[in-house]
């Protein structure tokens, strides 16, 4: 009987184990779970075999991924190069879901030398975009039309937005760190063969919206160096390239006071955090004015009414209120996301959605043509969430080929190669996240 | 005979070099200069032993201090440590005008233990800053009063600025790359109590106005973090500590447009750069729109009239001219750096003007009292500029009371202290480089 062993038993693995767990009778696998917590992970998967697991306890993990057939890495981002590396030097296939890094990718001749392969970005983004994205783009390219633009948006949102008093539409529903560090870092992308840039400071005010047929309006913005998939996805010589996050439309906008105003800075530890209030906080980056409320300064420096839709998502967030943040210590970053989850926190009965959207334009014999997909995933609840499914069925999908030998790629891939994204995408389908494909021009 | 041997005969050497040549003489000590370039040095200055010096080669940098009794660093600030450890380790005195490292810092007992001192700081800024406001801030300890507030703003300008049809009313007076980073970073200060934040891409929008008599207006904006002065100048229980960069009015606003545009931006390389115009420099960073000209989406974008001074400043430095940048590859900060260059270079003629300028507010029994004092020196020329002065002179007269046995302090220090800033100010003042202090309350 084949093993699996999967590192990590955290909310991201919950529907990776459930699934791998349901399929192991019919396809003859023993699922076993690496964790350091190993009562919790005992508790919440009580028909798998839980070992003791700690990734930095070099001599336990080789002799436990030895023992196994196939290594899922659901540990820290940073700590999959660990787990790479014994799995590429004992022979042994690797899947995770997060991205490739240099240094894995330099393992790829040991896992090909090996006869094995670590298949990585399994899961929703990265993962089901690169899927999805390119089975379009491989059907385009063989029908031998000229692609000339890619756009591709991805966001985690909530499906019940539309009943909830919340002005911003929008909770925590994956890391919330991810959410108040995002759009840091440098945003490039190709606009009609010309490269553009944007700043982080200006990326909140620059946004496109998007109409997603049955589910409304969106707004997005760009993500990081759209440039990297000119050669991920083969797309040199494309005239338009750019990937971006989706939100409900008017979020943006109340988001970018807290880019202006630094509340998103990571790089330095503020003074007197342990007796900050919320209101203080704020103060904190505004001019010093003894004679105006910091609500008008705010919207002073802000340029923005005080009766304003984005005044009112501040209000409504408390941030202009005399309770204490509640920490000792932290960064602009860490203090403002303490604040959110305040209000932004899943409650038991909400349902988070994922919506990913493509956009590919091509000339077919010189006529351009114009293809929009869409998938749209909603959560049960606050523990089965459409993120977690999302995230979790891809690997799990692919865990079972590679299981049933189906998978034959060797040595560090993504799914962006037909052999891998095509049986994934086929059984995601069957379990009804689907692309609705539609011609526009 | 004393023996002082100086390391980098580079332009930011030149006044320091003239005035240790001028009185070694009558002062009795030997100036050797070490050098890569010996024939460039030799020919600088005819009357000094030029020696081969490299602090990469370890034997050779040893056996060279080991000759000297007293060793001015002016290598680039990052291989200052390696001159540290050697002078630490043999047991000679040593000079820089940089900034004190912690892993300096960390040396400050082995120079002790060796009987041998190591002083860092002593430029213009950090150098003179130091001096001129620890001893405005030491009298009034000494008197009793109670210290509510500093500030102080230095700038690196231009006398004659004037008189140019320039609309900056600036050109590069020192290292071009530190003026195009200029406020990278964090800015902390304290006002009125309250710690106080700006992130960069707010700096040059929240300027303060100074005027300095006889010499005009000039706008300062905050400089990088003013908390750590809190230790260094011994100020802890102060309302207001702000340290900040002076330019000549209209200056911040302008250049307030490449922040914005995120054309300072040092960390990723920017595409195509062999074929990019000014033009096309500046389109990069602005939205793709066929219909409007690049000065308009400009204007638009930072919300500035076609024909405002700011647009003006742009035009006047030929960021909308077809004219290829010239450079092969570069971050944005370094293509914007180039592009400065070909407009912002001293002419021979050109005199640059350094203007520094302290306020301190305290209580006298209970009574408001404020002091402002300003230093304004002028260039000669192009080449025996107010900067190198500043920078090298308090340097040279450092060198100089060391050798006599002026200074005795041990271990690592900057003049912040009474014995080290008290004979240099003495010296400087005599030779014209004096501060002008008023009581304005």
């Amino acid at each position: 009987m084949k093993q699996v062993l999967i590192l990590g038993a955290g909310r991201s693995s919950t529907s990776l184990i459930n699934y791998l767990l349901e399929h192991a009778g019919e396809d003859q696998w023993k699922v076993t779970i690496g964790e350091q917590d190993t009562a919790l992970a005992q508790k919440k998967f009580p028909e798998a075999e839980v070992i003791p697991f700690d990734i930095m306890n070099h001599d336990l993990a080789k002799s436990e991924i030895e023992k196994a057939d196939l290594v899922i890495s659901m540990v820290p981002a940073s700590l999959h190069i660990y787990v790479a590396k014994i799995c590429a030097a004992v022979g042994r296939d690797m899947l995770t879901a997060s991205y490739v890094s240099d240094d894995i990718k330099a393992l790829s001749g040991k896992f090909e030398a090996q006869g094995n392969q670590c298949i990585m970005e399994l899961g929703l983004d990265p993962g089901i975009d690169h899927m999805s994205a390119m089975k379009v783009l491989d059907r385009i390219k063989a029908a031998g039309h000229e692609l000339t633009a890619f756009e591709t948006f991805t966001g985690g949102l909530l499906a019940n937005d539309q009943k909830m008093d919340n002005p911003w539409k929008y909770k925590f529903t994956w890391n919330p760190r991810n959410v108040v560090m995002a759009g840091t870092g440098n945003v490039k992308f190709i606009q009609e063969d010309r490269f553009k840039y944007i700043p982080y400071h200006k990326l909140f005010s620059r946004t496109e919206v998007i109409h997603i047929p049955e589910h409304g309006y969106f707004e997005g913005y760009a993500n990081r160096d759209s440039l990297k998939y000119l050669d991920l996805y083969n797309l040199r010589g494309i005239k338009t390239l750019y990937r971006g996050t989706l939100r409900r439309p008017g979020f943006c906008k109340a988001w970018n006071i807290f880019v202006q105003l630094g509340a998103t800075d990571d790089s330095y530890q503020m003074e007197n955090v342990s007796e900050m209030t919320h209101r203080q906080f704020i103060n904190s980056f505004l001019l010093y004015n003894p004679n105006d409320s910091i609500e008008l300064k705010l919207a002073h420096y802000m340029n923005l009414g005080m009766e304003s839709e984005e005044m009112h998502k501040m209000k409504w967030l408390g941030m202009f209120s005399d309770e204490l943040v509640g920490v000792d210590r932290g960064t602009p970053a860490q203090i403002l996301e303490h604040i959110l989850k305040k209000k932004w926190t899943l409650s038991p009965d909400d349902q988070d959605m994922i919506v990913m959207w493509h956009k590919f334009n091509y000339l077919d014999n010189g006529q351009p043509k114009e293809i929009q997909s869409h998938m749209v995933a909603v959560g049960d609840d606050s523990v089965n969430t459409a993120m977690s499914k999302t995230v979790g069925l891809p690997l799990a999908i692919a865990a079972k080929l590679v299981l049933q030998g189906k998978l034959k790629t060797k040595g560090v891939h993504i799914p962006t190669i037909k052999e891998i994204y095509e049986p994934i995408l086929d059984e995601l389908e069957k379990m009804g996240f689907e692309f609705c494909e539609r011609e526009v021009i």
